[in-house]
């Protein structure tokens, strides 16, 4: 083998993205809503310099190389300071979901052995609930006012002014650099372990114009929390870039996040389809309130929007387009966005293009696979488990959990259930456990779904499988009306009729005034199989 | 340490991209002008499919793994092949410059060990100069048309046609995808040996929105050769994001090119200032003639452009933006592109701003060090010759030869000076063999030069150093006065006096009717310095 000889030593890490920031945009803004709904200033460079302190505090109080560190913060200011800190002093950063329940976390922190954790002072009474079933070495606190903290716990702004600046330790590009749990609707939470190299290089190749398109003229308010898998890469991707952050703190309300995209110019945000939805439903309601010329566009992802929630932004004059990833895969897999063979595509024909899930990202592979093995052809008509492979995908969680998620050859199996077009854009038709697998054929509660909430009568559906005797397994419907509204499930029924074929019809359709939700947002559809397999019985 | 548990040895390689674009973008077009003139189009799926046969041909006739094998052809789709074919066999693909003097090119394939050829046709005169010095294995040529092949030649069509596709071998990110020499106007030229990981990081940052800005939606036509760095990266890049290309061949004249940029709907463009220089003549001489309403950018490189002729595409509606780099920076170092802070900024602001080199590329780490080894302040006024280090950096060169261009810790000495602002956004003052060295102080060439040619009577102008008993070094100018006008010594000395000290000025005044240039297009300095030193002997 002849070598290269360019420098294939110099590492892939977010210490060189840290160092980035700190030399080439110390100036760049990052402003932050305070719990009280104040709204504060500051810039990378005196967020790194007090990194760079903390990253001593810590030090001193033992924590070193690969020593795992929980955090229990919003996206504030403090928050981001640990972004840079750990990752960079060779210890690694382990973000927890506070909406998790309590058993949860004190699952997640033991498996992941985190010796310290840094919680924010409104969160005490979430940390309360779990803290006794795991004795952190430390619990350091960011305080929301000036009350005394009870006896043990350290003071956050204590620890930096006590501290004298850390050079940072030599890198390795195969380190860890942070961790975040997967929190499955079924099974025991699973850790993902991400290295300096998957990071930094989920961090460029997110800023791409095909994905999130960001520059230094860019300012970005991330409503993705920053527990949530890196803040979809926002975070890391603004510090290498040098764009402007926007860092919205507890307050994810529409008028709140509203306030903020005008009076900091935000040029781009992120966000799962619920906040998405609030924030449509404030625009339509006072159209002419905020100045949003700022913002060029929305990514959202975590669940597929819907047509009717694009083209509502769409009248606001407002971009929405479409990620999709998981946490195994840092998170960004694909992002939706028009091929030049759509140059001459009807608005119909681009907001179809729009819903599916995009062309995956480069450097990430995908292929579908059926119950039985074989790959998917890619004809958008076949459906099979999405696989990928690629620098910045999982090879395996934490402690060798999960290996069935692992295939032989190599690639992650993500459980989602999708078809793949000609030009490899993606569409998931559903999560493989909420497949409907009727007399031998899938349906997918999915589209079902999509289709229901386009009936105007209809606010959210969820459609899931009941055990039937004669097919294996049968859809139901659970509908949640419009304020105001009613409807029938024959009118329903009439509705889906138009693009399903009749064995595809729920044979059942049940109203109730709320679909219950995961900590994440998504639908809890084993909460609803629970209730109406046992109503049925 | 604790490793993370990502995909890491997921190979950062240009197999991968050309996997990538045989899966995802197979029927995005080529387009390409023969030699004839005549405009042909074929596919990335159409090229790749041709490479995977030409692999397994050359394979056949010997070469494998690490063997370099020349290429001496234009942008045309069999260099395209070539591109995909060699590095992904794990061969070396390493393109020759046929302008070059053909003494450096039989200096460069014994260098190089290059054990094959492909030479387009219309070039078999510039290779049978050189060819007595190698004992290529295998000369395999391009046709032009239908005459027979002088004897010991290989068509490349026939090679192409006896083969069956190839499965690329197993990867490894460290091997050698690449090499080019440096055509450096002092000195032998220099190998420089790409790897795999090197070029495939480069593909994707040079996508980013703060450097070329490519997606899927765009057209490339690269009037830069792929024998210049790879095409400043544009060719590796479009197969990785998946946009078209137009490779004009051997036709650079402005006419054919301009044709092309209307018929095929060019987005973005790059080339050298001579290039771009005849372009807007053409433009300015019929100003109707083109519908250029497709093209959205040009990247200028390789020298300096003028505020002119920014100003001039400006009239156009096109945009002139400055990128920097070296052979050696594979090649992308810097793109001048206005970051937030130049929001609010005069349009004269923006256009000094805009001829400067710009910001280092994420994960391009900059320095300015001084004769005495001291770094210098990013403050814009103090000089310093350009470090550089990052993942597409060179290393070394191949043989270990201009071992000097290297310092201990690491970095890559660029030979250009430069001043940093606080930015960090380079500006270079000069290379640092043009430097003129009087009494202790610098004087900047490149400075005087476009101060010089800011002259309405001054078509083009180069200063250079003459040797001085008493400073040491003198500036001498050597001005080639506009067709039509005349212009005498105080009268550019008076122009010159109102930006610079007396001291600075040039003593001497020479008036030529050209300025000879290297093979490369940069005014040939070494050849104006005997010529004059000798006249003043």
């Amino acid at each position: 083998m002849r070598e290269g000889l360019m420098m294939d030593d110099y590492p892939l890490s977010l210490t060189r993205i840290v160092e980035r920031a700190e030399q080439f945009s110390p100036g760049r803004r990052v402003a932050f809503r305070r719990p009280d709904g104040s709204v504060g200033h500051t810039s990378f460079g005196e967020g790194i310099a007090r990194a760079r302190r903390l990253a001593s505090a810590l030090a001193e109080l033992g924590i070193g190389a690969g020593d795992a560190v929980a955090t229990l913060l919003f996206n504030q200011p403090e928050h981001l300071e640990l972004y840079f800190a750990l990752p960079a002093m060779g210890a690694v950063l382990h973000t927890l979901n506070p909406r998790l329940h309590h058993e949860e976390l004190s699952f997640i922190v033991n498996d992941a052995q985190d010796r310290a954790i840094i919680v924010d002072e409104t969160l005490l009474a979430v940390f309360e609930a779990f803290h006794p079933a795991r004795s952190f070495e430390h619990v350091i606190v960011v305080r929301a006012g000036d009350d005394p903290l009870p006896e043990g716990y350290v003071d956050f702004e204590a620890l930096i002014a006590s501290a004298a600046p850390m050079s940072w330790p030599a890198e390795d590009e195969l380190r860890a650099a942070a961790m975040c749990y997967t929190s499955g609707t079924t099974g025991r939470p699973k850790g993902v372990v991400y290295s300096h190299r998957a990071l930094a290089l989920h961090s460029l190749m997110g800023a791409l114009p095909d994905l999130m398109d960001i520059s230094r003229r860019d300012v970005i308010l991330p409503v993705v929390p920053m527990f949530h898998a890196n803040a979809w890469g926002l975070i890391y991707t603004a510090a290498l870039i040098g764009s402007g952050l926007v860092l919205p703190g507890p307050r994810l309300d529409a008028e709140s996040v509203l306030d903020l995209f005008e009076s900091e110019r935000v040029t781009m945000s992120a966000g799962v389809p619920t906040v998405w939805m609030a924030i449509l439903q404030a625009l339509d309601a006072e159209p002419d309130r905020w100045d949003l010329g700022s913002i060029t566009r929305m990514i959202v992802g975590g669940a597929a929007p819907s047509k009717g929630m694009m083209r509502g932004f769409d009248r606001h004059g407002l971009r929405l387009i479409q990620g999709w990833g998981m946490t195994e895969t840092s998170p960004l897999g694909s992002v939706s966005r028009p091929g030049l063979e759509l140059e001459d595509a009807s608005e119909e024909e681009l907001v179809d293009d729009r819903v599916r899930q995009g062309i995956a990202c480069p450097l990430v592979e995908i292929r579908g696979r059926r119950d039985d093995g074989e790959l998917i052809p890619w004809d958008d008509a076949a459906m099979g488990e999405l696989e990928v492979r690629g620098p910045w995908v999982a090879r395996a969680y934490h402690g060798g959990q999960g290996a069935d998620k692992f295939t032989e050859d190599g690639w992650f199996r993500t459980g989602d259930v999708v078809c793949i077009n000609a030009l490899g854009n993606l569409r998931i038709c559903d999560r493989s456990k909420d497949l409907i697998k009727s007399g031998g054929e899938w349906i997918s509660s999915v589209d079902l779904e999509n289709l229901l909430m386009s009936h105007p009568d209809v606010a959210e559906a969820a459609v899931i499988a009941m055990p039937d005797e004669r097919w294996g397994e049968r859809p139901l419907a659970v509908v949640v009306v419009r304020a105001g509204a009613t409807v029938e499930a024959d009118a329903l029924r009439e509705h889906l009729a138009r693009e399903y074929a009749k064995w595809q019809l729920p044979d059942r359709f049940e109203f109730v005034s709320e679909i219950p939700r995961t900590a994440t947002g998504k639908f809890k559809k084993t909460a609803l199989r629970e209730l109406f397999v046992s109503q049925t019985v």
